[in-house]
C-alpha cells in the first residue's frame, strides 16, 4: 500500500467510524452470540496470495462477521485464537500448540517478547513448585523457589535475566559455542552440577536469532535434555521467528516439538504495527493454572463450558486490545506468499551489504549471516570501531546500534524497514566507506 | 467532537500520516537535540479552558515541537514526564510526586492498574529484601522472600492478589468496615499479628474507589501506620481518581503524602482511550533499582546525565508506545474546566438514578454513591436479584455487572459512555422497573 492508497483508505476507514458512533444508540449493548461463532466462519488457514482491501473490509464490516460491530468482546477473543492458529499453521508449528485441534495448547498476543518471557517462567515456576510439593508435602512454597534454577544463554535478551529478577529465582547464564549459540551438553553440564548441589533446574529460555548476532541455539539438542530433566523448555525467537514462515528457514526452528512454549513478535518483522508479540503453549493449562483468579464481577456465562478462551489469565493485564485485527489486515492484504516475499527480499539485502563488506579488505563479517542482520568491524582495536560508529552516529544518516562479541566492539546492520530497496544498502555501504575514508586519515590512526 | 467534527479532523490526520510517509526518506534518522528539549517548550501545567483542535494539531505537526515527526523517541519520552506532570498537578499530587521539581519522584504510563500495583510491589519486595539483609547479612534473600507479608482489603480488585502470586510472597486480606473501606486499626492489629509471629510486613495497597462498590479506604489513618512499619503504600484509585481533578472530590486523596506510588487510569473516567494507566512514584530509583539491566544494545549516550528518564526500568515491557499524544490531545482539546465537567455530570447522573432508586420502595440503595457508580438491589432473596439480573441481561438493552457486598447479590450500575445524559439514564430505570414488574408477576415470586 502506497501513500496515495494508505490516504484513500485511510479516508474510509475515518467514514466507518463516524458511521458507527453516529448509529451507537441503535445496536444492542451486548453480544447474542454463542462461543465459537467465529470459527465456522472464516477459513482455518492464511490465504496464499494477496486479497484485495475491499473484501477484507467487507468481511471487516459484514454483520456476520461483526469484527468491528457491538460483538467487539467475543470477536475479540475468538479472532485472537483464530489469527493464532493462522500463524501457526504458517509457521508449521506442532499440532499441540494449535487451538483449533484436539489438542490442548493455543496461542495468545502480548505486547513484548519480555512479557512472554515472564508469563512462561512464571507458569513454570508455579509448575515446578506444585510437583517438587506433590512428592514432598513437608517443604514449604519458599523453600522450593530458593532452590530453583532457570538458565539461558549468555547471549539471550536481557528481558530473560529480568523476568528470573521479578519472578525472584535464580538465573544461570550458559556459555555458547564459537557461533554464539548454545549447545546441549553446555546446558547438560551446569544442569548436572546444579543438582548435585541440591539445586532443582525447572526452566530454560532458548534463543532463536539472539540479540547481538543473531545466532540460533541447538533446540534438536537441548529440547530432549530439557524434556529429560522436567525443565519447561521457552523458545524466544522475537526476531528471526517472522522468517520461519518460509520453507528454506523452517529447519532453524526444528525442536519446537521439546518445547512447551514458543514466542516471536510480528511487530518486528511480519509487517504488523507495534505491538504484537505472538504467543503458544502447548498446556493451556499450564498458563491458566498459574494466574487463575476469579471475582464476581469477572464471572461470565460461558466460563465454565470451555468453548470461551479467557486471555485474561494467559497475561499480566487484565484488560486487553482488539491487537488480532492487525494480523488479520495483514494476513489477508499480502497473503502467506506476500509475507514470503518480504522475508527473502531482506535477506537478500542483508547478503548484499555482507558481500559489500567482504569484498573491502579493511573490514571483516563477525557472525554468520542468516537473517536480516550483518555484524562487521573494521580490523583493529576496539577503539577504532566505537570511533567508527561516533562518526556514522553524528551524521545522521544512518543508524547503526552496537554489540560485543567475544569481547570484541562489533557494528550491527540490519534491515528493517519495510522499504528498504538495493539502493538504500548501495548508498549506506557508501556512506560508511567514506567516514572509515575520513577516520582512518586522521592523524591519531 | 461529534461524529461529524470526528470526520473532518480523522481525515486531515490521514493525510498527515500519508505526506508523512510520502517524505520519509528527507528525514534524518536520528534526532538532534539535547535531553530535556521538550520541557521549555511546552507549558508547565495543563490549559484550564478548551483549546482549538487547530492550535492543539499545529504544535503537533510544527517542526519546533516535533511530537510526530523523526524525533519520535526522544519526543515520546519527554512528552510523557511532562504530561504526567500536567497531570500530577490537575490532582494536585504532592510536589515529590512531580518529575519537573526538585523531588526524586515521578510519573509514567503503565497500560492497566494490574501492571502498576505489580511494579509497585516488586519495587517494594526488593526494597524490603535489601533492607533485612542490610541489618541481617546472613539471611538469604530466600529466607526474607518467605517471611514478607503484603496486605489489602478484602474488597480489592483481584489483580493485587494475583500481583502478590506473581511476585511470590503471601497477601492477607484486610476486613473492611461498614462502608467497606479499611481504616488503619484493622491494618495495624493484622501488622502486629504478623510481626509477633516472625513475619515482615512489607507493602499495603489501598484502594480508593473499589470495584464491587466504589468503597474509599482511609489513607489518613493507613498512610502513617505504613511509614512507621516501613511498608510501601501502594495507592489504586484505578476508576476514581480521574474525579480527584475536582476540588470537590479532591479530600478522597487525602494520605497520598504517605504513598511510596499512586496509580489511576484515564482510560476509565478522564475521556482518554484505552490503555493508559497513569502512575507516580515517590522515589523513582525505588523502581529503577528493581528493575534496572544494562545490555550494550540499549545503552545510549544520555543515560549517566541524569536529564533522560529510561522509562524501560520503570515496566515490565521493554517496548513502548506514544500514548502520552492521547492526553496531550485530551488535556488541551477539554482543558481542566472540560474534564471537570464531565466528571461533575457523570456524578450527577448517578445521583439522579440513586434518586429513582430510592423512590422505588421495593428497592434498597447498598452503598454510598460518591462517584458514577450505583449499588442496588430488590429487597429480598439474592435469587430474586439473580433473576432480574438474568432478564435484563437476556433483553440487551441495557448492561450490568453484579457484586457482592456482605453476602448479598448487588446490581451495580455505572455510568461511563461519553455520550449518557439524563434521558438514557430515566430510559434504564423504565426499563428496569418494567423486567421487575414482569418478574414480580411470575407464579414463582
Amino acid at each position: 500500500m502506497d501513500a496515495a492508497e494508505f490516504r484513500r483508505r485511510g479516508r474510509e476507514m475515518v467514514d466507518y467510524v463516524a458511521d458507527y458512533l453516529e448509529n451507537i444508540e441503535q445496536r444492542p449493548v451486548y453480544p447474542d452470540l454463542e462461543p465459537g461463532y467465529l470459527r465456522s466462519l472464516i477459513p482455518s488457514e492464511a490465504p496464499l496470495e494477496p486479497e484485495s482491501y475491499e473484501d477484507v473490509m467487507k468481511d471487516c464490516c459484514s454483520s456476520t462477521y461483526s469484527l468491528t460491530t457491538s460483538f467487539l468482546t467475543p470477536a475479540c477473543t475468538e479472532l485472537e485464537t483464530v489469527m493464532l492458529d493462522w500463524l501457526g499453521k504458517m509457521l508449521q508449528l506442532p499440532e499441540c500448540f494449535i487451538a483449533g485441534t484436539d489438542g490442548h495448547g493455543g496461542g495468545v498476543i502480548q505486547g513484548t517478547a519480555s512479557e512472554a518471557t515472564l508469563i512462561s517462567l512464571l507458569a513454570a515456576r508455579c509448575k515446578a513448585i506444585r510437583r517438587v510439593q506433590a512428592t514432598n508435602p513437608e517443604i514449604s512454597e519458599a523453600e522450593v523457589l530458593s532452590k530453583l534454577v532457570a538458565y539461558t544463554s549468555e547471549q539471550a535478551h536481557s528481558s530473560v535475566e529480568r523476568a528470573a529478577l521479578i519472578g525472584g529465582v535464580m538465573m544461570r547464564k550458559v556459555p555458547t559455542d564459537k557461533t554464539y549459540a548454545v549447545g546441549g551438553h553446555m546446558l547438560k553440564q551446569m544442569v548436572e552440577e546444579d543438582k548435585a548441589a541440591g539445586f532443582i533446574p525447572f526452566y530454560f529460555c532458548a534463543t532463536l536469532g539472539t540479540t547481538p548476532s543473531c545466532a540460533f541455539d541447538h533446540t534438536t539438542e537441548l529440547g530432549p535434555i530439557c524434556n529429560d530433566e522436567n525443565m519447561w523448555m521457552h523458545i524466544d525467537a522475537a526476531y528471526a521467528g517472522s522468517a520461519f514462515i518460509c520453507p528454506e528457514f523452517r529447519p532453524l526452528l526444528n525442536g519446537i516439538e521439546f518445547a512447551d512454549s514458543f514466542n516471536f513478535n510480528p511487530h518486528k518483522w511480519l509487517l504488523v504495527n507495534f505491538d504484537c508479540s505472538a504467543m503458544w503453549v502447548k498446556k493451556r493449562t499450564d498458563i491458566i493454572g498459574a494466574f487463575k483468579m476469579e471475582p464476581l464481577y469477572l464471572k461470565h456465562e460461558n466460563q465454565e463450558s470451555g468453548l470461551v478462551t479467557d486471555y485474561r489469565h494467559w497475561q499480566i493485564p487484565l484488560g486487553r486490545r482488539f491487537r488480532s485485527l492487525k494480523l488479520w489486515f495483514v494476513f489477508r492484504m499480502y497473503g502467506l506468499k506476500g509475507l514470503q516475499a518480504h522475508i527473502r527480499k531482506q535477506v537478500a539485502l542483508a547478503k548484499e551489504f555482507e558481500s559489500l563488506v567482504r569484498a573491502d579488505k579493511r573490514f571483516e563479517i563477525c557472525a554468520e549471516v542468516i537473517m536480516g542482520l550483518v555484524c562487521f568491524r573494521l580490523k583493529g582495536s576496539n577503539e577504532l570501531n566505537q570511533n567508527l560508529l561516533k562518526k556514522i552516529t553524528k551524521s545522521q544518516e544512518i543508524h547503526l546500534v552496537p554489540c560485543q562479541l567475544s569481547g570484541r566492539f562489533v557494528l550491527r546492520f540490519a534491515i528493517c524497514a519495510r522499504t528498504t530497496e538495493s539502493r538504500h544498502i548501495q548508498q549506506a555501504w557508501r556512506h560508511i566507506t567514506q567516514l572509515t575514508f575520513e577516520l582512518l586519515q586522521e592523524p591519531s590512526h
